[in-house]
């Protein structure tokens, strides 16, 4: 596509709020419904602002101190002010705008690369230590300016545009080349930044540069961006944590963009990628909260300001109500043309369910570097478990390939660590990522995947991890049974690693399974450990289990085994190894796994070698196999029974499940679950290549002949069938 | 007051349905409203159960086990149909009560004790392996039997008269007369359900000895139970748990007793005893959760079945609005008439807002033995500190003499460990106490006071703890102090421990202090140990932690000890110790003590010494004074900032404090704190016996002098002034 005038630029404003926008808003703030309350909240925020003397402090704190936190307020409150002289059409916000952007022309030419930037950093801020706040800085700053530039005088105007916008702008293009040109989401930041202050100031080729890379090849830039950092079905490789993030540049940059340039027609680019991305985020929660895989901080969730800004961009695009039933949940109702669309409608309940699936997500840009898998059920509890053989995720990825995580009834049950991280508490290696994230939180053996030989996958060579992924197997979601399963051979070298992972259900609904088949192929042999971490309290074992008492140690001494205390030990005999806990969900869980005599199982708790407390205290148990060439992990996770003290009650506390058989007979595997009440739940399934929904396997089992079509099927035998 | 005829038995139902409550119910059930809607849930759910067939098992198991839990369901279930029978007049319902009854009827007459009794034990049941339980099926059972009686031929009524009522209040009573008499909680449920018996089977001596004891001469009995167990502030000595469960058949056998004999005034027996009680359950509860002292599980809140009952009754005796505030938070409307009553008016929106208040609540019969003192603060956020110089509260009481807990914020801040038990947890010591709840949440270490030799109060000694108390010397709440003080000298030999505790705000309302101040004086040199467990991630000490990596050992072999790991050690400098953690809340802590270079800081994890994985994993500090004859501990606990991830917001995650000071004028104390912003409170009170509102006391405080009137006052004193 070639440039085009900025035919817009002569309406004002025109990022993500247009002149339209802004007619609609000033007739809603009168009427009662979401947006009136939200406006007349956020009106009450900046009033009480604008009582008092502002801030514009010399920067010298890193993240959570003063001067970082006052700069990150004054821009939210710039951008607030904005709105509302938009909307009210009063001076004193728009001046209250113009005196703080006048301070800060006056300070920013004058500025140093900040104090607090790391040593060598090749992306150092100026207002802040790294130039990634900066860019935050201008998205919102740039709008702010663009809302009340109405109001100011030329010569005002002038002043900030050559005291801090251009330079800014400046800074973060020609002056930082490498962040700038980076398909990453610092430079998603940067671009935006610099490309909706090239629509204000109408620097058209400021825009192209955001768009195309600075040397306009199409190599780096916006839309490169969005062609490589999502997979087709966006899906963004570091995971939802940082796809939240991101998500927030991409769709305020798009927005801007479509209002100013809507020939480019840029949510339609790339079969719709910034609307899928805005979809997949949601998805990849569980109870409003996003799955914490790579580095991720837990309580981050769909009501994070980024969703708010992206499911109410995506509504006012597409109108699919679908959306408004995720708007309602997250609470917020934003000053926006596409705001006000959310509230007008949520105030007319015209929401309809949103669907969680079970679900592929492709990674990577071709999306052919492995996936993440999402298998949800939603009887007897809401559940749902994600399979992990994605491709490393750049940075912030862990080394976890075939990792799982499990959810029921609302709450983690099998557990990912997320990151070691106390977001912006400085005395917290001030704010920022804990030697612990690198130590143990990204290590193979904080996840539940196989750790062989106790080193990480790859050895915890990022380089060489980047270059590898996982492959895809096959996925299936039928009524009662949902399964996928995936393979990697470059994990450990000589080693073949296959994990299938299934999400069953009885046909009446009554109980569920989470099924879990590993199987290790190597040429030598090795020790493999296979990891669960569980929240919750260890309620029973069906082996001698052998505790420590006085003293404990750590389990290892590196790789993130130096961070696991060893607090008991047991050998179970030849037969079903049983592990039941207590959820702090008030739901017992028991992981009942196949042993062959030859099987320890090792109780960790998390915070060895860990001289600042850094670690939360979390529970694990280690199912090892010493010298082994081959050996197929056999495991079932059941949800059962509930503990109620407030009301007394206690049902179920103990498994249902008596006994365990997996066999394969060529393609096809059989995994039997037997139960107290003499019921049999018979999954099989076919991992050939190529199995059509009308492939036919056949086979026997206790002496019956079976028969089902497809990928897998669930067979429920009572009784007296068996 | 002698026996007067059962003048109403005539009319039935009337136990705590009464006839007129039956026109009222049958009424209401066709209008909407929340009794409708409950109406309509008890028969859902009994419906369905009546398209099944019922079980009446022969007694085999312990708690949690089938046949236990199913005698529960069977007496909830006859309950509801009685009621259900009432309302709707339809025979289903009375004929599956009459159905149960008849096979209870058959099976129990040839019960032996029940199988799982404790050896040798005092108490044991038949339907039950204990007689408590028993005692709780007849007092749900004959409620049901009264409801049905109508419906029933002679010979049905004769064989269940005499098949199971007759003989399980015969063995109740008569045959269980240890328990009958005994004036405990056992024993209101055994009197309540003999009383019970009695006016339904039109028994006047029954209920005469469930008043007044077996040998009806008043030393056992109801009555007794209501003149001892709670003292004159309504406070039963067990603490608000089991107050909670003791009120159940208090206020069941109470109503029957107001419906059969109202001349009895029994509500206002003893000052309106009862309905202090049931106030006085409320008031020990926090964001809806009970305080945890003693035997106590943590989930247990107002919600409970037994409060609900509870404030049900006593809005039917007293109609405070207030009440209706806490049932509204109960979200419980039930099929009786009180519940009808309630229904109606929470319908009718008559509920005003309860006040939870500051209030010291008086320990033992005459009120004379300590007391729980509960200091609460709204400003600036929901705060309260409960402080305990109660007596011991007999079998279940912990050796926590003076100990507080502190909460903020909606959450536990400051925890007191509870009981260590599974409710009806099979695998978890039959769900009984855990041997965990007598090796260490009983003892002192496990605690927020003082503990003397590595050595419990009393020595562990329940006959001595329970013939001693503390002395609690004076309480006052103010604006912005609330302040309470108490000593003991009986928890040591040769040692007095006296404790002041505050709760301040400063005048604007945005700070907050929890002081504490607790004063050692013995008579020879012991080693001091000051615990404090607290609820978060150990965030910041200003002192040099020494922390162990590789291994950590068990603090002690016993008394407690030798369940907590020491994690690491620090020995803060003269001066100002500070120790930050993040809690759960979301918020920032840091305890600020006064140190004189001669104290060490020991960290904590429990989970020592605990082969079945029973204990939870809970963090304390404990401050180690050796070799002290004479020490005071001056402490301030300061609630400070937030932390969001989901916002990505951190405030203030630093203390503010930068000094404390801390003297005695004669009965006169002075304790400054001094903030960052150069500001300093300072808090003054008067410890002398006969302190009024009118005392006034002068002191000099940097140069300047001050006075107040009365026990304290916090002087808020501006940078200018000092």
């Amino acid at each position: 596509m070639t440039w085009s005038p900025l035919a817009a630029s002569a309406t004002s404003p025109n990022l993500v709020i247009n002149a339209a926008d802004v007619d609609a808003m000033q007739g809603a703030v009168s009427q009662p419904g979401r947006f009136r309350t939200a406006f007349l909240a956020v009106k009450a925020d900046v009033d009480a602002f604008l009582t008092e003397p502002f801030s514009v402090p010399l920067p010298t704190d890193a993240g959570g101190g003063y001067s970082h936190e006052q700069h990150k307020k004054n821009y939210r409150l710039m951008y607030d002010a904005g709105v509302l002289y938009q909307i009210t059409g009063e001076r004193r916000y728009a001046d209250r705008v113009r005196d703080m952007l006048l301070a800060y022309a006056k300070m920013y030419p004058d500025l140093p690369l900040h104090p607090k930037r790391r040593p060598g950093a090749k992306n150092p801020g100026k207002l802040f230590w790294q130039s990634l706040n900066e860019a935050v800085w201008l998205v919102y700053t740039i709008q702010a300016y663009d809302l009340i530039r109405p109001s100011l005088s030329k010569e005002d105007a002038r002043k900030i545009e050559n005291g801090v916008l251009r330079p800014v702008a400046r800074f973060l293009s020609e002056e930082s080349p490498a962040t700038f040109n980076k398909v990453h989401n610092h430079g998603t930041w940067l671009t935006a930044a610099v490309g909706m202050t090239g629509y204000v100031l109408d620097e058209p080729e400021w825009v192209e540069k955001a768009l195309l890379g600075l040397d306009k090849s199409g190599k780096g830039g916006f839309l490169r961006q969005l062609a490589e950092l999502f997979s087709p079905d966006g899906y963004y490789t570091e995971g939802p944590y940082y796809q939240r993030y991101a998500l927030m540049p991409f769709v305020t940059f798009a927005k801007a963009i479509d209002n100013n340039q809507p020939e480019r027609d840029i949510f339609g680019y790339r079969d719709r990628i910034l609307l899928k991305a805005v979809d997949s985020t949601i998805q990849l929660s569980y109870n409003g909260r996003f799955f914490p895989i790579n580095d991720a901080i837990k309580n981050k969730g769909i009501d994070t300001p980024e969703l708010v800004l992206g499911v109410a961009i995506s509504y006012g695009k597409t109108g699919d109500a679908r959306l408004l039933d995720i708007a309602r949940r997250q609470g917020e109702t934003l000053l926006t043309g596409d705001g006000l669309k959310v509230a007008q409608d949520l105030d007319a309940n015209k929401q309809t369910a949103y669907p969680f699936t079970s679900w592929v997500f492709r990674d990577g840009a071709k999306g052919d570097q492995g996936a993440l898998v999402v298998l949800r059920q939603q009887a007897p509890d809401d559940q749902a478990l994600v399979f992990k053989p994605t491709a490393q995720g750049m940075g912030h990825g862990h080394f976890d390939k075939l990792s799982w995580q499990f959810y029921d009834s609302g709450a983690e049950v099998v557990t990912d660590y997320g990151a070691a991280r106390f977001l912006n508490v400085e005395a917290k290696n001030g704010g920022r990522y804990l030697p612990e994230n690198e130590s143990y939180a990204k290590q193979t053996i904080a996840h539940n995947t196989l750790v062989i030989d106790e080193r990480s996958h790859f050895d915890g060579n990022l380089k060489i991890a980047n270059q590898k992924h996982p492959e895809l197997l096959f996925f299936h979601a039928g009524d009662n049974v949902k399964i996928s399963s995936a393979a990697i051979d470059s994990a450990y070298p000589g080693v073949t690693l296959k994990r299938t992972m299934a999400l069953v259900q009885t046909p009446d609904h009554q109980k569920s399974f989470a099924i879990d088949l590993f199987d290790v192929q190597a040429d030598r042999k090795h020790q493999l450990d296979l990891p669960l971490h569980y929240n919750g309290q260890l309620i029973d074992t069906n082996f001698n289990l052998y505790a420590y008492t006085d003293k404990i140690s750590a389990l290892g001494s590196k790789n993130g085994y130096q961070h696991l205390w060893l607090r008991g030990r047991g050998e179970p005999e030849q037969g079903l190894a049983q592990i039941t806990w207590l959820n702090d969900n008030g739901r017992f869980y028991t992981y009942s796994s196949l042993v062959d005599g030859d099987i320890e199982i090792l109780f960790t708790e998390l915070g060895a070698n860990d001289p600042n407390f850094n670690l939360r205290s979390e529970k694990a148990f280690l199912t090892r196999r010493a010298n082994a060439r081959a050996h197929t992990f056999v495991g079932v996770l059941e949800p059962h029974g509930e503990y109620d003290p407030a009301r007394e009650f206690t049902a179920q506390s103990e498994s249902q499940i008596v006994g365990i058989t997996h066999k394969r007979e060529g393609t096809l595997q059989l995994l039997s679950i037997a139960l107290k009440d003499g019921s049999t739940q018979l999954l099989a399934f076919n991992d050939a290549a190529g199995i059509t929904d009308k492939s036919v396997s056949h086979f026997d089992f206790d002496g019956n002949q079976y028969t089902f079509r497809g990928r897998a099927e669930l067979f429920s035998i009572s009784d007296r069938e068996n």
